[in-house]
């Protein structure tokens, strides 16, 4: 509780060349609700202000009106495998009976059943698992990461329009733009292009880099892991949940990607520079 | 289909004065997924290459795994009340049987039952309902709108240290921030800051904006109408969906406010200027 940032040793590329430093990233984990012990929603949130979360989320859902419709909310009081409370369940009681069967109140929803949602334990309880295995014995050059932001917005069609989209680009290691989709959604625009490479039977996803407007969530790492993507770059900044899994998943994960520089958050070798 | 943008009447306000002018929103729709005429998933996006996001959909989810997995993909061939088909409902028969009951499977789910999902049918398919009515006899002025942005970033504590973070806050008519949260998810932010409110007994919430850094989906504006926030104020673009929400809750929307300037697309007669 409370964890809103989290260290991380991040490979920095700037002009001057390469360092190596620790540095900040927001936190990301699963809350999972239960009332009456029983799941019902979880959603991917940054710690702190969880009770309130899970208030304002009964509210805008349309399940509660006020604070009288609870009567007790708390975090669950079991422990993970290491024995410590990890507070990433609450609990709820409600004053009146509630039916949670309504569809509409599942979120982000993950299969989950211990109380202890952190860690390994919690990536494995919201990630699904690739069909394919992750490859090793591949290099990109900084530099072709560093032209695929202005080829990116360059094809945005909409966006220059409205100002209102996201895009996801895949490029070849050559720096070729292969597709790019837009979409209000982060995560559509993603599932967009990994649908083309599909139809087009490119899975998996070998020597290809998929670049994102904007930040990388764990639902995005887990989207590139899922077509095995081996290296998934982003404009701004990454989650902690996400570096962890690019970590595990063996895929190169690049953030603050902007003119010639670009953090490096793992598996920082395969990216070479000349 | 291919609906990707959306033309829209909105007032902007410059240092130079007030104008009227038409401008281009991202629209954001609903598309509802079917197997075997059931629904089990529904996502806001953007119309345009929906078979391969449903494709994409299912592959990073764990559903499919290549193109042979699916037998036929098509539009739902129904129609909506005005007899036009909406292009918003895609059928899938799978190759195999596929588990739908598994619970992973649902994301953003709503409730929907009609073929022609979109319009004035798709907002009440995918709307709660308020306890509150809007109110109406009250007005806010430009430069308190103006004064938001700064107190909101000022007032970050984590995006400083990690660039990672959406912020929400909460402010009176006289600019005052009443209650800031942050969140890797915007969606979060804006539940914490109105768990906040429930907490604190100011439901609803008359005479206060919210502000939301980035951008205004249909999903916050509907966050914002349970709580019977009169103005949303966002710093980048709203879509499409989230100013028809937004004109039909009575609800002020502000987008793109930044230094002194802002674009009004909603209920403009609220804002006073000097």
């Amino acid at each position: 509780m409370g964890r809103l940032t989290s260290r991380r040793d991040v490979v920095k590329l700037t002009e001057a060349g390469v360092t190596n430093r620790r540095d900040s990233l927001a936190v990301e984990e699963p809350l999972e609700i239960r009332a009456g012990g029983r799941q019902f929603a979880v959603t991917m949130r940054t710690p702190g202000s969880d009770i309130e979360l899970v208030q304002g989320f009964l509210l805008t859902e349309g399940i509660i009106g006020n604070r009288e419709d609870i009567r007790t909310i708390r975090y669950c009081d079991g422990v993970d495998d290491e024995g410590l409370n990890t507070y990433n369940v609450v609990d709820i009681d409600f004053a009146a009976r509630i039916d949670l069967d309504a569809p509409n109140l599942q979120r982000n929803l993950y299969v989950s059943s211990s109380c202890g949602v952190c860690g390994k334990a919690s990536l494995d309880a919201v990630r699904a698992t690739s069909r394919f295995a992750p490859e090793n014995d591949w290099t990109i050059s900084a530099g072709v990461l560093a032209s695929m932001p202005p080829k990116l917005r360059g094809a945005q069609r909409i966006f220059a329009s409205t100002g209102g989209l996201h895009a996801a680009g895949l490029f070849t290691f050559d720096g070729e733009l292969l597709a790019i989709r837009e979409d209000v959604g982060r995560h559509n625009a993603v599932d967009k292009v990994l649908g083309w490479a599909l139809e087009q039977g490119r899975l998996p996803l070998r020597r290809t880099a998929l670049l994102v407007s904007g930040r990388a969530s764990f639902e995005l790492v887990q989207k590139a892991t899922m077509a095995a993507v081996p290296c998934l770059a982003a404009v701004s900044a990454p989650s902690s949940l996400a570096a962890d899994l690019a970590e595990e998943s063996q895929m190169t994960l690049v953030g603050f990607l902007r003119g010639n520089e670009m953090n490096i958050y793992t598996h920082a070798g395969h990216v070479v520079r000349p």
